[in-house]
């Protein structure tokens, strides 16, 4: 296959496809933040895996059996039995494909410190994003940056001096910001006159040539983001 | 202090009382659910730790300081920033603090298969027992636990043929369901005509004495449940 996730969707009544027999099949969807955590972290990692991306608006019979909640991402590997949960995965990939980097740090406090952070900044920026994303508004986004900018950004990274656990699990929000701001008719700013730390770390981010590769263009999210479409852009 | 847990609720306003500078303190809310995971894991590892409880109703600034999401369970260990989030800090106290028994399995693979079952059970669970809980709805709540009963304990435990990581996890709001059971006229019965596999699991794990031990009567819950008051029965 080419580009990891760069095929169409599956729906309701569509057959199982024949799952990577040598490893890992992820199951996403293109634009789903949380799949993007997992993708993330196996692509920093250059742990390789095949992507079966789900239609989430008309699931297949044969994802609901993997998965009882019915969300992305899903994970199987021959012989076992599917797991789910990103956050859960994301700390079992990291720790049962080693590949070229550990993820999610050793020591026990600073991983319990970084997944709090996680919860923390997923909870302040996640219910205003969808306030953007579904509904146009704006404000309570805005608000939530500013917080997040003052009061959680001390250093160059979330993780600290340098990109951790925390960074990679919250980036896919920001990353759509831009997308959002181009269409919000001017409502939603997300520039570095506003923003200055966030959009540097931003850049920080995507200076990081297996990020950068994972990252849609601002046009194609927003593509997305106005037809809600999981195969916009194919 | 006497059993763990068992002193009166702080309020804003209250000044910050003096915290256990030999190891953890734990900030509560007796009747907390989540809370009670972390006790749980502790008590059942023989860890030693201080409880300070939290009035919900009217938290203390002091106790805002320490979590910015203003929830219980939260920790604070001498000359580190507190930890909160109830699944982050069993892993993490399982882990530094190994006591008489480590909880959280060691295999990656079945680590992540009990986190995934955890949150099944919580997703499927918590939203009914709160709509019992709060607003006497007691359908979706028996519906749900016979789902669980059916496809989800086919085992002795919900971890397998021994108790484990998720049943201390989800315990907490199977614990509660005899004094929702009281309080609902004849509206939900969780007997053992109605959920024999879901009884048989409690009994097994009441007959564990460190999780006895932490358990309230029915009779305390039912008092709690009616007021909503974390001093009940002080």
């Amino acid at each position: 296959m080419g580009v990891p996730g760069e095929s169409k969707q599956f729906k309701a009544g569509s057959t199982l496809p024949k799952l990577n027999d040598k490893g890992l099949t992820v199951f996403s969807m293109r634009f789903c933040p949380y799949a993007e955590r997992v993708r993330l972290l196996l692509n920093v990692k250059h742990v390789p895996y095949e992507v079966v991306n789900i239609d989430l608006k008309s699931k297949p019979e044969w994802f609901l059996e993997r998965n009882p909640l019915g969300k992305v991402p899903a994970i199987e590997e021959p012989g076992k039995k599917p797991l789910f949960e990103s956050l859960v995965l994301a700390e079992y990939l990291d720790e049962q494909y080693p590949g070229s980097r550990q993820v999610v740090p050793k020591d026990a406090y600073e991983k319990a410190r970084q997944k709090v952070l996680i919860e923390v900044l997923a909870q302040k920026v996640t219910v205003p994003f969808y306030g953007a994303f579904l509904r146009n508004e704006y404000d309570a986004l805005s608000a939530a940056l500013d917080d997040v900018e003052k009061q959680f950004l001390g250093s160059k990274f979330f993780a600290g001096d340098n990109q951790g656990y925390v960074d990679l699990m919250v980036w896919p929000w920001f990353e759509r910001l831009p997308a959002l701001a181009s269409l919000s008719e001017g409502a939603f700013d997300f520039s570095s006159a506003r923003y200055p730390k966030l959009v540097a770390w931003s850049e920080a981010l995507l200076s990081d040539p297996d990020i950068k590769a994972t990252t849609y263009s601002k046009e194609l999210f927003a593509q997305f983001i106005k037809g809600r479409d999981g195969d916009a852009g194919l």
